[in-house]
């Protein structure tokens, strides 16, 4: 999906909405575990209860790869689920990273194999490890910058002697060089909706992937007003504020109460 | 497998090589192809050959799960057959790096269902994101610190405005309060073997497992005059210099000629 497309569908959807797939087997509802694939069955009812709400939907790779090859089977079940809806984005949040060669290998599995719109990259192996996933038509990377969690204070806002930037501030510079707003996005926490401003001056134009609103606490009137850009410029993720709502037969419908909520929220700012 | 088990088995094979299974579809030897499962199949002819030569085993997750499915079974079997081998390490190039949750989902996919030695995990998002793989007995937390591929220099080497430090040795030194060398080990790219020198001041007792000797030209002796320790303090990774020697029939037989001229270089700067 390319960056006209994403912009027409939050139009359409007057919603910025992600629903993140962190479909935890020891989370989800007692009766699904009776069926062949509870983890398909789960994201199947999640997403048939929510894609009118949601632009986008983010599984999380770790919650499948933990299941071994069952678990590859239910992911790639779920991303070929997704392609019935054109107006969804599909994120693999895998947070992948490695040398050239093998970078490679991931494009095209994820790309070209299963066809998902976007995946997650982390930085710290800088250039060559990012490049090999840019050029695809219509296919996003999502660069870690300044993630939600405690520890992204360890490193992520160090502060360079020679620039006076912090470490997430240098991979949203330098990472401008490898490519631009129409195949590039960040991942940045909503735990300090402030910083936001800040990196709308780093990166005027790209969109920004915010985790960390809801369960983890930020809040989207916040995060829209430091990030949101004239062409919205944000994906705001939820994961299991939506998708554990309820853990029992009524979950999708408790679900996409939850996503409604913030679609309704979205359209205000939005308007 | 603990550090005493690893110490020992360095000293029984005097050797310190790890053997990168960067087992490449497109690059095993073309007679593999007409078997059922050519990259198992590669791998254990490869294993077969060296596992008297080499103390550790590397798969690089991305070359397994670029196949889905089908790449998953080879690198579950492959982990499988290794532990036929009690004195082999087995390590899961998986360059990991997730919040909480979804790290101890990683934790026990790896460790408890397959049972690897140690796992590669990246440092961006901080503790919280490797604290989950800690705590399990004889098993091991491999953290990115310098890498050897160009895209190194973009972010690892930026100097701390406040420590002096830059960001490989913040990583090395701020980690080290989270577990100790009987449970942690650092990766170090060969490409500039003096640096080992200064790695060897923070982390005096930490194994390092170091890449790029080999095809990607680091010197076996500068790194053993840096980087070596009083218990070896070493494991030296080399992949396509061994497995890739030979594209024939005779593959296996000229990857152990390979292993062997280094293994023998080891047996003398162990001595």
């Amino acid at each position: 999906m390319n960056r006209k497309e994403l912009i027409q569908n939050i139009r359409k959807k007057k919603s910025f909405l992600c629903i993140g797939l962190d479909s935890d087997i020891n989370k989800i509802p007692p009766h699904l575990m009776e069926t062949g694939d509870p983890i398909f069955e789960f994201n199947k009812q999640i997403i048939d209860a929510t894609h009118d709400l949601a632009i986008a939907y983010k599984p999380n790779l770790a919650f499948y790869e933990s299941g071994g090859i069952s678990g590859w089977k239910s992911f790639e079940k779920t991303i070929n689920y997704l392609k019935n809806f054109d107006d969804v984005f599909i994120i693999a949040d895998a947070k992948r990273g490695d040398i050239g060669n093998t970078s490679k290998q991931y494009a095209s599995a994820f790309f070209e194999h299963l066809k998902v719109d976007a995946l997650t990259i982390a930085p710290y192996m800088g250039k060559d490890s990012v490049s090999p996933f840019l050029g695809f038509d219509g296919k996003w990377v999502i660069l870690l910058a300044l993630t939600s969690n405690e520890g992204a204070f360890d490193f992520q806002l160090i502060e360079n002697a020679k620039s006076g930037k912090k470490l997430y501030e240098e991979v949203i510079e330098t990472s401008q060089a490898w490519a631009g707003p129409d195949e590039m996005m960040y991942v940045v926490g909503a735990t300090k909706a402030e910083m936001l401003a800040d990196i709308r001056k780093l990166a005027p134009d790209h969109f920004l992937l915010v985790p960390g609103v809801g369960a983890q606490g930020g809040s989207l009137q916040e995060v829209a007003k430091y990030g949101m850009n004239k062409d919205c410029g944000l994906i705001v993720n939820s994961s299991r504020g939506i998708i554990f709502a309820s853990r029992e037969t009524d979950f999708a419908e408790k679900a996409r109460e939850k996503a409604s909520d913030l679609q309704k929220q979205m359209a205000d700012l939005l308007g």
